[in-house]
């Protein structure tokens, strides 16, 4: 783990200061601390003699004594405008709000091995898993198993509470591929107490994110506002299981307010962990997601076969590129064939056929043979 | 069983000597023989010397073996124009073909103690439920669950294969409630036989249906053509379990075509059974449904109560007239009203609630105290 080394200025000072003193998700604070400036903010409630609950914070936070602790922790602060601040936080602050909540983060509190801008790089948009904490073991293996085959391509990021999002960090991490688990509380406010061991994983690997500084215990607002930056941080959220009340459906809503995809996975109707995926597709809330290739389907582009950055070599054609695809297809099931005829069956010019071979070679899917014709390589 | 007792007019027995001699569902054979009279197209095939497959089959047939055949079994030809035929066949002479096939039957022969219009009274929608023959012990019980929980209120319609079909009859005759079967082969050929018993307790109680005459057996263009008779008799076509290739999907596609609703049950991603329900949801082919509520909000208008002709009695307020639940509703969980009270509560005048309530107490959901006052009657 590792701090940013950034400097803190007066308006990280400050930024900082306010996570502490303001509860999260309040609509316009983001806009209202970016032209006010937080250090004026911050000033500005600690002369007040008012007894309003944010002066009252402001005036018994030890603002050092916090940065110590984060920093002892290995926790960095992202602030707008630092290479690793999401950009589509902001998007918060266009929404209408949801459940009286609003607003993008004013600072994240960041810790792990990874940069955030590492993990979500542009373009290949977070996945976030969300569900039950009282799922069903058919809930549990789905997540699990769509993480696995999904985080080398989409980035998981899901809330580190017990059942779906425990399944999915899990997933993701037995697949070496990046997952990020939002928290509710401070970084060093582990919850539940009992996925302590994957948060370490998680920080060891990857990362993870709150908006609360160390020491705060999440609170049940605080869940709520965690879900608004879950759905942020991703470009379609799922949901595995949910009973018809649960934290999941306000994820979902956050996602649909946002424009973000939202995604459910059917089960069984006798369950009643069925109840809230059922609901979202029936409405038309969600579209209905029975694994990796319907994720993959909404996320990705028409056309488009995203190669994620942490793919994890899986089938050998998976994620390759439509021109060498085109090429490799073209390759007789045996035999061979020179560069021309290749060529003509895949339609493309002889110059582009001789370097999508080049690449495919290197990528052990074809061989030539002694006479210099090409051919399928087969797996040994 | 009765036949209808209608007599053999020249247009009722070409009809019949056409079911035997044309394949089912071949396109704007209907049309023709509107046209051109039955009568006249049967003659022509008699008269050519030509050795085309319905000629030949025309040659072959010996109507009146055919007629005192159908009569012994109790079975009858319905033909459009009779009272018991179903207006709903004629869309299939307005729509695209579906796999080459299309076209309204030309006649049906019915069985069954019950006349085809008595069952599919206009207004009460019919729902198919089909699905997969090698179904799970998931899919057979909601297939049942559901025909016994609807079948009052919407006629289930089905092909009387095992798993899902069968399941199906068997829920609505346990309910008392009305079901239709129809059958890919003659009416004396019954198909599978180890359905036999239940398809003589549908005779008993309700209606078995052909499009092709006694002693034929079924065939694969048969069962094709036979899918299209459950979708167009059907107001909504609910598929339960079916692997990727099935007959339902088939049945879905007619159904879509004839602009039926077509709904489809979830179930564990894990199943090879859930993947057409899932296919048709996600792709919206088909509207999910978790329950029966979900069906009747599909198959009524918005608002409409339907208190279908065969409807037992479930929920004392299930199907309840708006007028009257509106006056039932409005009586307080304790206590007593008088009626001028109770009209002011339900919007409506002191006359249309003394009418309501008069309604009600028949029902058993109201009385009145000593002092005549309204109030809920408690079941006892």
């Amino acid at each position: 783990m590792s701090t940013t080394g950034t400097a803190w200025t007066p308006e990280r000072r400050a930024r900082a200061a306010l996570t502490f003193i303001c509860e999260p998700g309040r609509p316009d604070l983001s806009r209202f601390v970016a032209e006010q400036g937080a250090p004026d903010v911050v000033e500005a409630l600690l002369a007040s003699s008012g007894t309003a609950a944010w002066s009252r914070r402001a005036r018994c936070l030890d603002l050092d004594a916090l940065i110590a602790r984060a920093e002892a922790l290995g926790a960095r602060l992202v602030v707008p405008g630092d290479d690793e601040w999401p950009a589509p936080l902001a998007e918060l602050d266009r929404i209408e709000p949801v459940g009286g909540m609003c607003g993008a983060p004013l600072a994240l509190w960041v810790a792990g091995r990874r940069r955030l801008d590492e993990i979500l790089r542009p373009g290949y948009g977070a996945l976030a898993i969300v569900g039950a904490r009282a799922c069903t073991r058919y809930g549990q293996a789905l997540a699990t198993d769509l993480a696995s085959r999904l985080a080398g391509q989409f980035p998981v990021i899901s809330g580190g509470a017990y059942g779906i999002d425990i399944a999915a960090h899990r997933g993701a991490l037995a697949a070496g591929a990046p997952t990020v688990a939002v928290m509710a509380g401070g970084l060093d406010e582990w919850y539940p107490k009992g996925n302590t061991r994957v948060f370490e994983q998680i920080l060891d690997e990857w990362a993870v994110v709150s908006e609360l500084p160390p020491g705060m215990r999440p609170t049940r607002p605080g869940f709520l506002a965690r879900n608004r930056l879950i759905a942020a941080l991703s470009a379609g959220v799922l949901v595995v299981e949910a009973a018809m009340r649960s934290g999941a459906v306000n994820t979902a809503h956050w996602a649909g307010a946002l424009g973000r995809i939202v995604m459910a996975v059917p089960g069984p109707v006798t369950s009643g962990m069925s109840e809230t995926p059922h609901r979202l597709i029936r409405d038309h809330e969600a579209e209905l997601v029975a694994g990796p290739a319907d994720v993959r389907a909404l996320l990705c582009a028409p056309g488009e076969q995203l190669e994620g950055p942490w793919m994890t070599p899986t089938r050998p054609l998976d994620g390759l590129d439509p021109r060498l695809l085109a090429v490799r297809e073209a390759l007789p099931g045996r035999g061979s064939l020179t560069v021309d005829q290749l060529a003509s069956r895949a339609r493309c010019t002889s110059a582009a056929c001789d370097g999508a071979l080049v690449e495919l070679e290197l990528l052990g899917l074809v061989e030539q043979d002694e006479s210099g014709r090409w051919r399928l390589r087969r797996p040994r």
